[in-house]
């Protein structure tokens, strides 16, 4: 833990205080947080190479161009990506997707035909696809889940048909950290002559993802859950599928000639990057996984999955707790109840102890309702975690069980 | 000029330089400089209270919930809006006008509905209706422009019919920087039952707005253009047009209820803002807004204005010069020609002499054939430019004369 407990002093959130008690985060599956370098980069550009990108002759213009073109060259070599043209920037995971959804899927979605998600995708791979689906009179059609909350490849071809067009699915879902074997998914979807979307929000955080390998069709993640800013994400496709997608915004510097009436529209990726582009969180993604990069994304795996392994064995010394993902070790998230207690009055006892973890839905209703569960309490770890966290999480855990026992 | 010279010492960006010469930034309708206040607000979400928002119950998340929902309750007020649920927070100008297009758009136009805009709109609050039209069958239709690159009231009412549905124009332009009196416009649209969409990406920067006494339907602008950060904007709306919209983007935090088949959605401007929102973004464009509202944007629009007249007169003195918005004093922006030589063979001329300016069709090209130009140049100042700034400019433009005078 030497090398991991040296990289906290990068993350100055660590220093602070809540309600008087020294700060515990447990919410990197929401958000994660920033380490100094990350930041530094952004304001190194608006510092001293603030312009905008693509437009004119300048230095300055210029070198904020470079600096946002290289970093979809990072991208594409991070996630196995051969052409850097089929790195889409966007604002982030649901962004891409439902872009995915409303270009690419209202291209070839007509009515009768088969969407394929599951009821343990975030709300952002659910939504764009029940909605397409309603839209064009197709059927969305849920691929059942096992034990983990994750889908095999047999549940997955229990509902593949020629009907199928659309496979959406997780790469890790973000309440479960269930793991779904995204190449042979792929793989299966393909013999039936449908396409594959991953939902890799969870997935790019916690593995290395080589979308050549996989070879899915669209591969969507943010930034915010891997040290990197908000408001910028990725949408990696297909080149020849980003070649058909009409764009989805129309604006400046994603077109050849305007016309008074009509438009012709930049190859991909420019078509699908309309207007003044998040260009200080694209430079600040781009140190974000120089950052992860240098830590190594294995290291950083395992890491995370022996601190939950340890976190779960103690949760389990708790009395009355109800934990739904015990054996998902994939991702640094465990998600539990303590028996009788909302999880919303739990965690105001987990935040008056300094404890930043999430309570409710996570953004997963449909899980929940699997679950049984109107909502439920997750914590998630990641690289700045230590066994200090966790033990004092378990020591909130322990008061929040026998002060809400008091109450009731 | 004493007090905005003040205000260089805010701005990091004029400390550097350019091929070995101080740096001139006179790209301002562009992008504008960030002052550090700006920057630092951001570092400052991200290094102590880098949450997420609106999910769950923990102090941090409480704390940056707070603080970005803060900054729509500024932005109203600093609009005019009465009611902080009409500000939706976007990524940016392009993506405000495409989301009216796309969701209101396409809601209320039907084949053979006349959609008004004119040739000096930027290709974002043009394309987007263009394209609408194509997709609707219905028929755009050209304002036509005054010598000063505007549209007149009597210009808007020769082209209103009761076909008319949508009239989308800019409040300044960001090429000739032409003044609409987009309240009389407003009007004249209501007479006939249309809907005034206003794009504000330069309005907001050069003059106070003032949503409700202007009356407009949907007002448009991005962050970055007026001292924020990139990938941030706002998207006004009336609130009843927004109550009315569907959403655009689905996700996580849009939505009530999500059913195996269907989603009741949040009222606005919640359902517009799935997923993870640009929150630190969100607080530096209130930061942006503080700096400017210190500042006084009459004193801003003096300012720029007077220095505008000042460098129209200095560039009179310059031999070969067409300059195509002499009499445009609302904003900073001076658009011209070296006669006989390409404005990108001028615009290395003025880099070389370390100032950064526009050559090319400024998201521009209708109204480039308009003025029978492939291509011009333009400068644009802003609060931290002065006199200084000018005449180094005017030795530019002297060079740039001379020099390729010399080469042909």
């Amino acid at each position: 833990m030497g090398k991991f407990d040296d990289l906290r002093k990068d993350f100055p959130m660590l220093e602070r205080q809540v309600n008087n008690k020294p700060f515990i985060y447990l919410n990197s599956a929401a958000t994660t947080l920033k380490p100094r370098q990350v930041v530094e980069a952004m304001d190194t550009y608006y510092y001293t190479y603030g312009g905008t990108i693509n437009r004119g002759v300048d230095s300055v213009g210029y070198e904020a161009t470079l600096a946002y073109e290289a970093v979809r060259t990072q991208v594409a070599e991070f996630i196995g990506a051969k052409d850097p043209n089929t790195i889409v920037f966007t604002r982030g995971t649901t962004t891409s997707i439902n872009m995915i959804a409303s270009s690419f899927g209202e291209l070839i979605i007509e009515a009768g035909d088969e969407i394929v998600v599951c009821l343990s995708e975030h709300h952002a791979n659910y939504i764009p696809w029940q909605q397409l689906a309603k839209r064009k009179g197709a059927k969305l059609i849920l691929a059942p889940l096992n034990d983990f909350g994750g889908v095999t490849p047999e549940g997955l071809q229990s509902v593949l048909s020629a009907k199928t067009k659309i496979v959406g699915l997780h790469h890790i879902s973000n309440v479960l950290g269930s793991h779904n074997d995204v190449k042979r998914l792929a793989e299966l979807t393909h013999e039936v002559g449908a396409y594959f979307v991953v939902d890799g929000a969870q997935g790019i955080v916690h593995e290395a993802v080589d979308v050549t390998d996989m070879d899915c069709d669209f591969y969507a993640f943010s930034a915010h859950k891997m040290v990197g800013p908000t408001g910028v994400g990725v949408l990696y496709g297909k080149a020849e599928l980003l070649a058909k997608m009409p764009p989805t915004e129309f604006g400046g510097e994603m077109n050849h000639i305007v016309d008074i009436y009509d438009t012709s529209f930049k190859d991909a990726p420019h078509k699908f990057e309309a207007g003044t582009m998040m260009i200080a969180e694209v430079i600040g993604m781009g140190a974000a996984i120089s950052y992860i990069e240098a830590i190594g994304i294995q290291a950083i795996h395992d890491h995370v999955s022996a601190l939950r392994e340890y976190a779960v064995e103690q949760l389990k010394q708790v009395a009355n707790i109800e934990i739904y993902n015990e054996h998902n070790h994939s991702s640094g998230i465990i998600t539990y109840n303590h028996i009788g207690i909302h999880p919303h009055d739990a965690a105001t006892v987990y935040d008056r102890e300094g404890i930043s973890m999430r309570s409710g839905h996570h953004c997963a209703q449909p899980l929940l309702t699997w679950l049984h569960q109107p909502a439920t309490l997750r914590m998630s770890l990641y690289l700045y975690n230590n066994k200090a966290d966790v033990d004092q999480w378990i020591v909130a855990a322990k008061q929040a069980d026998s002060f809400l026992d008091a109450l009731f």
